[in-house]
């Protein structure tokens, strides 16, 4: 175990897991806190799906799914196969283990507990000792504005392949939705703040646009780290390149440095991206360039390492 | 096909069932309807459960379990038995194919549906070509007070496993719930009413307890036929019996012909419990002794047409 101290991370899914699983490794699961996004939550056969926290949940109690980044590993179609028979919307595939984790929450929330209460239910029930906090117990929604219309981020995600034109992001509910109880004092209290490898629009944006948050990691005395999510330009997973184009951004670390540039003190990113380290150097970065691509949880843990060596460079000021 | 015309059974599960599959080969599908008890519907895991709706369509679908009498033949228990991680109270276990009709109708009912129209679109998308209503879209539950305090239904049945003395039974709701759209027209416009083989307490009790229908079966012209559930005094399936003793009668035929007693022009029971026919003709009874046992779609098929004998031959009366 290193002597990290206490991490904060904030989280999307599977990039986040990945990471999330090296800084287990690494730092004692009491001392490490990861704060999910929930904003791309939603609604499927009546059942409250939390993507992301289920994403975070599985990969920590060993039951992910290593090639899909979602769901349970080897896990079943039964139920969603013959709900086909009764309806035809069943682009959003949920396995049938899978299926208990949103019908337990969906009761309990339905009785009146809160997201956050439900999801360390979870957790302990799975084994997990990472405290895992969704972002919010509010109702935050990404809602992406696409050239065939506004569409739910699952919709735009899953139902029609992150194939319609972005034309803008927003998050219903931001602004009243407070941020879960540990939340602030998590970010405050850490000794590292971690940014995930996660999309920097739907995943790290709702998280930092909660009342709060962001001004919570701007005033942090602790590092600051980032893991791009890109290799080359482009994202592991999902469709963060084509939201930075659409949004007028050429996808590299420079956009995300920009998009974070109030919080950092480090960034990790790929060596695919390594022409770019003069220009995040001149932005006042420490940057460290590894293989980002964390399909192994060796792979998970050396990233993790990186992280943490440039959060303790990250404390002494750089040369300037 | 038969000349029987328009046959009305009021059913509960399993016996109903497969009766009911022994008329559905008799009788034109167009011309059947059957009205299922809803008083021991339930909430499981936050879906509603209908037993006795899903046994008649699974069955009638082809899709139910020859030995269980529930669920889906062949179904998996993945999501259930995953639930079991984060809550202990899963003894009412839905398999996952199951899980469908449940998710479908809760969502279904949520959104404002009434539980007549959620069921008709589910026999739809089976193929059910028989009329399946249930008895009400309103709420009606039996309560079975007993020497452990007050169960549900289910949580008598199947959680309890009937063992609890009972000490009565009432039907919450009963009074409030108006029967289904449909009921009262398929019995006053059908030319056979049939009593199926079911819980004469649970199934059939609830069904004739609501505003209009008992007398609608007592008003009618039509031969009113019914169907013991009693093989040598024990049902092929559930605690009748034991309910019959704790509320005072002797497991037979007779106390049946008694609850019935302003009803019924005949009786099919089975050929251990012929001892009685003396006393049920002594009532002004027609009585059909035959194998009640319907373990298989021929013997369905072979109770059924001793029902509509039975009701054809009821139509003249009885030499006195």
């Amino acid at each position: 175990m290193s002597r990290a101290g206490r991490v904060a991370l904030l989280a999307g899914g599977v990039g986040a897991a990945r990471l999330l699983r090296g800084l287990a490794a690494l730092v004692r699961p009491t001392d490490l806190t990861v704060v999910v996004n929930t904003a791309d939550d939603d609604v499927f056969h009546g059942l409250h799906v939390s993507p992301d926290v289920d994403t975070i949940l599985y990969t920590l109690a060993g039951l992910s799914d290593p090639g899909r980044g979602w769901g349970i590993r080897d896990d079943s179609f039964r139920a969603i196969e013959a709900l086909a028979r009764y309806r035809g919307d069943t682009w959003f595939r949920l396995g049938d283990r899978d299926l208990a984790t949103h019908l337990f929450r969906t009761e309990e929330l339905r009785a009146g507990r809160l997201l956050s209460e439900v999801t360390a239910d979870q957790a302990r029930a799975l084994g997990v000792k990472v405290r895992v906090l969704p972002m919010s117990d509010g109702r935050v929604r990404t809602i992406i504005e696409t050239a065939q219309g506004r569409l739910s981020f699952q919709e735009y995600l899953v139902r029609e392949r992150a194939k319609p034109v972005v034309k803008s992001i927003r998050y219903e509910g931001i602004r009243t939705a407070e941020p879960a109880p540990g939340v602030l004092a998590a970010i405050e209290q850490a000794d590292i703040v971690v940014i995930a490898p996660s999309n920097p629009f739907v995943s790290i944006a709702p998280i930092l646009g909660l009342t709060g948050v962001r001004a919570a990691v701007r005033r942090t005395s602790a590092p600051v780290v980032a893991v791009s999510p890109l290799i080359g330009g482009r994202p592991v997973k999902g469709p963060a390149d084509r939201m930075m184009r659409a949004l007028g951004m050429k996808p590299s670390p420079l956009p995300l440095a920009e998009l974070y540039k109030d919080l950092l003190d480090g960034l990790v990113i790929d060596r695919a991206d390594r022409s770019h380290v003069p220009a995040l150097e001149g932005r006042g970065l420490r940057v460290t360039t590894t293989n980002t691509l964390m399909n192994t949880p060796v792979r998970s843990t050396a990233v993790a390492r990186e992280v943490l060596s440039l959060a303790d460079a990250a404390r002494t000021p750089l040369a300037s």
